[in-house]
């Protein structure tokens, strides 16, 4: 029998379809699928799989699911997939689940905390294995993941969140890195581009500015507040050169803002890092690809998005819960001034 | 009883348990939970609720996928969810998904063919209701999605799959809006950088640049060829730079091709729009933040997501394939020479 000659079935195929092409009971296909918990002889096994193969069989995911008690399935709730570095953070995610054999269920909340809650709940609802959260706010509502006793970690979190497992880089050390490489290429007046933060505490990048100048015994810069995104930077550029106080350079707290504070800059003709220098913070593919290239203060995302996986999957859930901080790397290019602009490399 | 004096519960609670804590007999709760088959009364069912709320019960993701037969949930197989222009489309595919209350199992396949047909299969597996898949081929393997009687989309496909339902837009005829764009500006040696493509078939892109060419009675310019990435678009503008009869003009086959080509021009010296104009394809949100800004051909992902949604879950799959091509529009900004470089918007 060639492959070619066998026509897709026209219904389902069933574990008894399965059972009868390979002479043998329903419960031996069953073993064969789900490897255990009897063994079957290597002879009757082959035959099942080839049974399996030229029917087409799939065993029910949700019988299997009922069976386990699992899904094999984790949960993402991301602010928006569509914004670089959370895109990503959502294809690291689901490389490190896919590796143990985990499907990705990705949700997105548009940063609205309703449709994060929204996005929860129905994750819950779903019993998936665990919820990697990117969330809105620094303490979400995870009770209704702690009422179906699913395990979760909040990942991109800085701060410890008491009670739940969470992953974070060190966002005052990573602060620190970009501004104070901006101290050494003689820059005095260092402005801060600062995302706008639902917490109420100080964000951790703007410590570490705050830190560096303080450790260098310089002033602070001037502070513009807006989204961490390409349009909130582009805002605060523009606010930044009809200030009275025109700093010589800025630390961006992400990529976004500061590839709008390039084209703010851009359009008013004012040369990076010839006129003001610049880093930010993350690490996004993108900061390797605008004019100039963009020196960025760059997470691990892999290792981060790996950590939350096995937080869910590979660990005792009755132990207490697991707060990991990463380590960042200044990545350098060229707008902080130290590699010449038109070196083709 | 305050809700903040209800613990979360030890164990996973049961459908016994709501139906004790409500006064109601199970089959009761499960009207209530599945909207059916039979009524309940108002002051029931608000009973029922109100249990359900304090006790935090889920119902059964898995017993109800194995009784509907359906898991309420779509696949997405994409190349690379980090890819700017497939996270957006990874986004609306989300978006349109949960509009319907579907949620997203997102795979990503790295490109790569062996990952796209393991990725198939475990989506098959898992008994989702249909499949959104973005393929490395143009005749993509669905046997397994077949045998699983599961529906299918191809989705970015601009070509007519036998057998399948797929949606695209038409490539003809918006590269030759972006070519022609570059014609009206007086332009008379227009090259074209293409994303190389596993299908033997002449890419609509290449035809519509040519065609547009032809139209005008303009010679061909050069062609590089390489990937549809921002490093591929690196080198191929390095490639034009060096070549003997250089372009004026270049119509670049993805967003991320032109970002790359602007980084080579960038490096060395030539400035765009002045010495080389440049339009693209895609409509990627980066496009917009480029420096100079690009004029790109706009894909309408969001409609193209939403429609990919619709094949499968509000479709008579008895019915024969649909394809469908969506329109394109062009997307005026500075990379081609309308806008001068410098305006504050």
């Amino acid at each position: 029998m060639t492959e070619s000659a066998v026509q897709p079935p026209r219904s389902v195929v069933t574990r008894k379809d399965v059972a009868r092409y390979a002479g043998v009971s329903t419960a031996v296909v069953s073993y064969v699928v789900n490897h255990g918990p009897k063994r079957v002889a290597p002879a009757t096994e082959a035959r099942v799989r080839e049974a399996v193969r030229v029917l087409g069989y799939r065993p029910n995911a949700a019988a299997r699911a009922l069976k386990l008690g699992s899904s094999e399935t984790i949960g993402l709730v991301i602010p928006d997939n569509s914004n670089p570095f959370f895109s990503l953070l959502a294809y690291a995610v689901e490389d490190a689940a896919a590796e143990l054999g985990y499907a990705l269920l990705l949700t997105n909340s548009d940063g609205n905390v309703a449709k994060e809650r929204r996005n929860i709940r129905n994750l819950a609802a779903r019993q998936v294995d665990g919820v990697v959260l990117t969330s809105v706010l620094f303490n979400p509502d995870l009770a209704d993941l702690q009422a179906a006793a699913i395990p979760s970690v909040l990942l991109n979190h800085a701060g410890e969140a008491p009670g739940f497992n969470s992953i974070g880089v060190d966002l005052v050390a990573g602060a620190r890195l970009g501004v104070e490489h901006l101290i050494s290429h003689g820059h005095t007046s260092i402005a801060l581009a600062m995302g706008s933060n639902v917490s109420n505490d100080v964000d951790g990048r703007e410590q570490g500015w705050l830190q560096a100048l303080a450790a260098a015994g310089l002033p602070e810069g001037p502070i513009v507040r807006g989204n961490f995104t390409r349009d909130g930077g582009y805002a605060a550029g523009q606010r930044l050169l009809a200030a009275a106080n025109r700093p010589t350079a800025i630390f961006a707290s992400s990529d976004m803002q500061a590839i709008g504070i390039l084209r703010a800059f851009h359009e008013a003709g004012v040369s990076v890092p010839g006129d003001i220098a610049i880093t930010s913070f993350d690490g996004a593919t993108e900061a390797e690809y605008t004019w100039p290239a963009l020196t960025t203060v760059e997470q691990p995302v892999r290792a981060m998005a790996a950590a939350a996986v096995a937080a869910l999957v590979g660990r005792d859930q009755s132990q207490p819960p697991d707060h990991q901080i990463f380590p960042t790397a200044l990545r350098i290019r060229q707008s902080c001034g130290c590699d010449p602009i038109g070196t083709v490399k």
